[in-house]
């Protein structure tokens, strides 16, 4: 049985803490948090699990293999480094680190300390993630002109990261880990409205070679929540709404051609056709537990994760660039 | 009687002919078009007008009060201009012309003979459309942040002219119409896959001044028919939803605070909350009928119509502008 | 060519003439209404058609080869069995009597006079229904367990029928055209709250023999524009959503057996699954020109049309069975 | 500390023991169920809790103050019986019992032995529920003339009890809570496919004094999951659509008249009119843990359970008449 401590139990903390005692091999021994209210919280959902204020009592528990980080983005590198350091297996959250230095350096730290290093992309583990790049490497959409992703709702606001930092980590991994390439430049644009320095509302483009492109639009402000992703191929078209309960991913056979004459506004309304629209049965396993029942098999097999830490250095190396383009006035940035 | 000639019956001349002719105040005396199946089809539906191949036939009536131009963009500047030469009011299809040089020799034609000169922006005559405008006029939604806008489907391929210049003419009118302030800036990114010359998908971006952004994403390949503008405000958002048969535009009030913690997985679910929605009753008239209406108006009262030459040269000034943008790898351009 | 003459051209008449005038091989000469507005309009939209006050008019005129009767119910018997006696063929909306008497007449009288009868059950002649027979009758459901239906919205209120009459023809039309049998008994539930005579929300069953049940829910009160159909099978099922604008079947595949525990409230959305679903591509063609053409080749080629006098005959009689079971307290009525 | 045992952990009772657990004021002591691995994977989840496969240590535990059963419905009158003789407050999932008989039976024991009894009619413990009475409650829907219920899924096939027993009784628990009141009469029918001698597909009406009439419609075989209630009044309109994560309810305000003519088969579009529409903000907390808490109130401070044992007696009632109407052929059954 391996034993688990978190680190951070706000927002997304309290997942890990259910699906890690959930799962047959691994048990939480020790949650660290600031904040009291949380801590005795988790006590009364999970009475066997101790709490501590000092996240140092984690990474100093030598009974621990897995520390798991669920903090605000610029504390990853600080409690990973750590962790790793202190030959811990480590589970970060997306994003992995606040900058490209800090996952290179975590990365390093992984190899040198031999211990994995898994950051928690996920979507790459979600069955309708996993359906899609089926399709995909089947070919099943011809060549890939474009894919474009939205990612918005009136939403949580984050103090010190934007709106592409936030959000757009989800998109990115989906679109790299689907594409299996990386963009060979990157384009952002966006504008702050309730905290002057941060962006919360942007659109990202990234330019791959082959001609494909990739758009992602995030929002902290939309009325409606919307995550939905659009691979627009040769031969058909996939449509991915993360929103829907069950029939999350639509393929769409190419049409006929559109009629070129209308003579009534009514016929307007029959006038855009396609073809046949498959709805793929998705299984609906939640993808936490899959995630998490993989990084244990990697920590006993000896495997590499499938979102490593160069998974997550890749992303962080688009949202880097992202965030010089926006400085710079919305110029492409090389990410070469 | 103001009697109407109607130069190319395509795609939607024949919207045109159908309304001229149902309208009290108008009759269709003569359509041209190249085609002669098109013209002996117009017969049958219309046995009262006549047809020609030659529209020069329409230009020399002179019992002709208004000419009618649906056809490609870059023969506007043609027949408008000798249309207005020879003393006709003139409605054009959008975009009004293929340059700002020539949407400034319509308007100055247009005033030189004392016409009245129109662009068929029908969205600014939509019942949903003015809705939103009074809406926005009276506050409700608070100072505006941003507008975004979506205009994709598996559409008609133009031969001449991109996707911006082919679909964003819609939402570009719609956004100054409501806005009533023209961007500082311009700037467009997209791509081509079907024909090497002609962006098929892009996103438009325009900067206006107070920090309020507009995007509008375009596409001729999406699988999905979306027409769809959020517009979001300090106070409220509203969003317009132009496929939707009647349930056009919702306003939606702010919510309250999200939890910032999440226990189960399950919660998550129930942490996306706002306050209200409320979705106004809007009038179903046809737009195109209310459009020439105040054409007609306009010209029967010597008035100046909504969506006159002006108006229709904005357009232009933004679309020649993205197009620069597109050129020049995708930095902004002033439109100042 | 042959010649139309149309009596009523008040909610359903003007459809037919604008399609009987666009059709190649028939012109509409006269149409009859007594509403003067109505006729003046009709002259504005069409200005070749005479209009007449009197419908004696049509059924006098030797050169005028159909009569279409888009009248009020029970002046359908009146209007059709004048027009068949003077050697016409006829065209009447559904439904098509106000009795099984009238009904057994009518279809007397046009094999007397060798002249076609055809009843106006539209939705028989769209694509989406007719798709949805070629699904079935390819076994592709297996046995039919039941169908359910409903056609609900805030409606048109009628005078003289309740809202089984108004609305259930089409469902009851479409269930017969699909399933090829007649059922063998009839219920039917009710209540009148708009006119204490006339119920205006309503339940239908019809049985099958096969254990097959059918139901269909009708309401001119509802607040959703609703018409709906759904064909369970043995092996597949079907749902017909004629709302949607091009998205009209669905074909789902049976799926997995669903899990039989659930550990937390998450879990249980992700219990519901099924196979693929497929929303097969309809072709948009306007279904009432179908139908029209195929009346015109019945009359040209002395064919039976498929919706001809006892197609309309067995609607009237589950009509006729409803009005009793709602008379008798929701007592099954033998339809045999 | 209430001290909590829970009988059955299949397929609800782990939401109980979830919910019970999480709560201040209550704490799970003993799960019983004859599955050992249901009990193994509680122990799993909980680790503090014990488990046994023989229910009387629930009941003969001196400690336990509150019984929860949630087992198949014939058992749940052996269980409760038992427990609330024993001196225990006992908590039954709906159905409450499988007759009339046994419901009053429980009540009579619940007052003799002065312990509380109480049915799990979850949803009168949701936001949108009340959200829905306080606006009946107000008088906004003018006068109620129907309420028209949806309960469909390709679902959980009962081997004990028809889809009527299994589905309806939260439609007819809401309806009852809505209304307060009770049908004069009640009459059902339905068929049966997958297991001849279990109705797997039925509509059940009730007919309330003033005219009033539900309908309620089920199916364990239908492949879109609804669960739709429409309340239809003299003033306004309300639905209720449980399956959307946020927008539950809608109030429509009632619209103007419906144009009486059509020219074009386009203006067909425009034709249904409505006034305004209201989508409430609804709060989102989980109803389990309302209800639960709700049930310890009335422990502690002496109080009736709003669903009380009478409560849970209604809905048998109603259930109990609907089989007879079945077994009757479809005939109205009084439930005065």
């Amino acid at each position: 049985m391996l034993k688990v401590g978190v680190i951070g139990c706000g927002y997304w903390g309290p997942n890990l803490i259910r699906n890690f005692s959930q799962l047959r091999r691994t048990d939480v021994t020790l949650v660290a948090d600031l904040d009291d209210d949380r801590l005795s919280h988790m006590k009364k959902l999970y009475p066997t699990i101790e709490t501590t204020k000092d996240y140092r009592k984690i990474i100093e528990n030598p009974e621990i293999d897995i520390v798991a980080v669920a903090t605000p983005v610029h504390t990853h590198y600080k409690f990973a480094s750590e962790a790793l350091s202190s030959g811990k297996n480590v589970f970060i959250e997306k994003p992995m680190t606040a900058s490209v230095n800090e996952a290179e350096d975590l990365i390093r730290l992984s190899e040198k300390h031999h211990r994995k290093l898994m950051v928690g992309h996920t979507f790459e583990y979600t069955s309708a993630v996993r359906k899609m790049k089926e399709i995909i490497d089947a070919g099943e959409l011809g060549d890939i002109y474009y894919i474009s992703s939205q990612r918005l709702n009136l939403g949580l606001f984050q103090q010190d990261i934007n709106v592409i930092w936030d959000l757009a980590p989800h998109d990115i991994s989906i679109i790299l880990y689907l594409l299996g390439q990386e963009p060979v430049s990157v384009s952002a644009i966006g504008s702050s409205h309730i905290n002057p320095l941060i962006e919360d509302v942007a659109v990202l483009s990234m330019q791959f070679s082959n001609n494909l492109i990739a758009f992602v639009q995030t929002s902290w402000l939309d009325p409606d929540k919307i995550r939905k992703m659009t691979v627009v191929g040769s031969k058909k078209m996939m449509v991915y709404d993360d929103v829907q309960p069950s029939e999350k991913i639509r393929v769409y056979d190419k049409g006929v051609d559109v009629p070129r004459h209308y003579d009534t506004f009514a016929e307007f309304h029959y006038s855009y056709k396609y073809g046949d629209i498959v709805i793929p049965k998705i299984d609906g396993s939640e993808p936490l537990q899959t995630e998490l029942d993989h990084f244990i098999d990697c920590i006993l097999n000896d495997e590499k994760p499938i979102s490593d830490g160069n998974s997550g250095l890749r992303v962080i190396k688009i949202l880097e660039a992202s965030q010089k383009s926006l400085n710079e006035g919305n110029k492409p940035v090389s990410t070469g």
